[in-house]
């Protein structure tokens, strides 16, 4: 067997802040055009502020997951959700992160939570997802462009 | 050097709601199985609400991770473990997710945190693990049948 | 195509308990000696209480991040940073793990949290990364050889 890759690259530049991008279809094709029928595909943010999740299509586990989040890994751009969240905010009052001008510092928080990227299974040509698996792309310093890879690997 | 690949399927129903099944001799024999000397071998849960963490096989660990895990990503199928559990709850008081008749949300979140997958290197025909790395697949929504994969690629 | 893979095994003893130590321009060697144009690297800790991180190299952000992890992940030698990390802590007061006589249960958290692997892609037999991404190796219990595994696969 001989090998294959194919690699794609998308720019997301969302309209809100913080944003979950259903990408499962984008995924698919790109293994599609490849035409790898057994390998993996890497699916990748190529920021530092933005994740790839692999979970349910169902806005109220995705709005609740925003709201954990944001107590977890609290934004210092609005007043914290409650004590935990303030107890979790850098002990400096502000990320030391933010001395460079930035704000963007629970962003790198949540990538690290949600990680940034998720390897996908190709079996007989077509992505290997559960039944409820769908692939988002988790934007958490919105508003510009940020981009993403997709590569495929296999035969 | 030609390329192969192998694919094997195991699905879980565990006793337990919650659990850790060590599954490190699964990989290993799918390794063996698929002739690959050099590659790599994705282990993923293709359910939502389970994850894939490599660590040690030592009970205590695994029994604090779980206590921990019920703290960070809380269950709202009994009463929250403590204050810091209590609000990281969801605010409307139970999971939007729930909505749908799910009672399943915190295993969304412990999916999202222990990470759903892992991909392990195949050297000289064996997987290279460090010496305490067991895997597991941690089950979050057990007493059902749950589906992983194990992908490996390599030649 | 044929399919090559190259390993490289780098050994850490880092001066301090925790450290964060840059290892991009190791990845990218790994890469450039493999000769591999079109593939992925698999970049991965090889002990339980460490982990590898694509973020950004600024100190603001990695001190930040450390002080957070310590709060989430808290360690039990020494007082907790707050209530929260009190109350993040192990119920029986200290990790059971502890009981074999080990004091890095905090650290297999933090492994648990930033995950101990990542995934980068090889595009033109140049690693593929977005501006601001650089590839740490995260210590949480150092001062000892720890082992990480750099496993190239492409053609």
């Amino acid at each position: 067997m001989g090998m294959r890759s194919h690699t794609v690259y998308r720019t997301f530049t969302t309209q809100q802040r913080r944003q979950f991008v259903r990408i499962t279809d984008d995924v698919a094709a790109a293994v599609h055009e490849s035409g790898v029928q057994e390998g993996l595909v890497l699916v990748s943010a190529q920021h530092i502020t933005a994740g790839v999740w692999v979970n349910d299509d169902e806005p109220g586990i995705l709005e609740d997951t925003l709201e954990w989040l944001d107590k977890l890994a609290p934004p210092s751009w609005r007043p914290p959700a409650n004590d935990v969240a303030a107890q979790l905010s850098p002990d400096p009052g502000d990320f030391r992160h933010h001395r460079g001008g930035e704000d963007n510092g629970d962003a790198h928080w949540k990538n690290l939570l949600v990680h940034h990227q998720v390897i996908l299974p190709i079996t007989g040509g077509e992505l290997d997802l559960g039944p409820w698996q769908a692939v988002f792309y988790c934007e958490f310093d919105g508003g510009r462009p940020k981009r993403m890879v997709i590569k495929v690997l296999g035969d």
